[in-house]
């Protein structure tokens, strides 16, 4: 069979720690960059996050009818990890993930994209 | 810095159709994973999915306070693809796949692992 699914994982460095630990900016940058992608929003959740070391990230998904994007942030780290999971054509996580890099003013960004079903891992990313 | 979290993909093969395209026994089987982990959890959101194919699986996630574990399923292919994000120690991911396995009665399982922050990817396994 060919790839059932397509799980881009994404991770933001140099962020505005503010904007990280606000709840609700991330809540609404993830449901506008969903919306941005063209993928269609079935459900959310998301609740702030205590971290080891005493930050408070926020943590969510974002459950789309064409799969998921979920997200942890560390604002003491000035750091976002993502993944986003699509099935099926018609989504662009590009755009998805431009508008939240500008939401959280980020510097830089690592990408990695797998194919799922059956797994295969594709390149490492920088820029 | 050290890695903040541990990424576990992990998809199933050969699984029982009729488990994988039953929302309720989804549900139940992840939530009973993710205590059989010992992760906390904060909130879930489970539906069903239609494929491309014309499958119905289903999609879900639990978001845990140490980050999130995500399902898709595929019953036409009797395929699942899960996701389990960890921050911290104390989540034993094997238990919750194991328990999984045990509920969709998976012939197969490819497992990769992947350290976040920053983004490094380890070996894909089979067994």
């Amino acid at each position: 069979m060919t790839s059932l699914g397509r799980h881009i994982l994404a991770e933001f460095g140099g962020c505005e720690a503010s904007r990280l630990a606000d709840l609700e900016l991330v809540r609404a940058s993830m449901l506008e960059a969903v919306r941005a992608s063209g993928a269609t929003i079935i459900t959310h959740s998301f609740h702030h996050f205590a971290s080891q070391d005493g930050g408070a990230g926020v943590s969510g998904a974002v459950i789309i009818a064409e799969s998921h994007l979920a997200i942890h942030t560390w604002p003491e780290h000035r750091f976002a990890a993502l993944d986003f999971f699509t099935c099926g054509g018609g989504v662009d996580v590009r755009k998805a993930l431009d508008h939240l890099k500008a939401a959280f003013h980020a510097e830089t960004e690592e990408l990695l994209e797998l194919e799922r079903g059956p797994l295969r891992v594709g390149e490492l990313e920088s820029r």
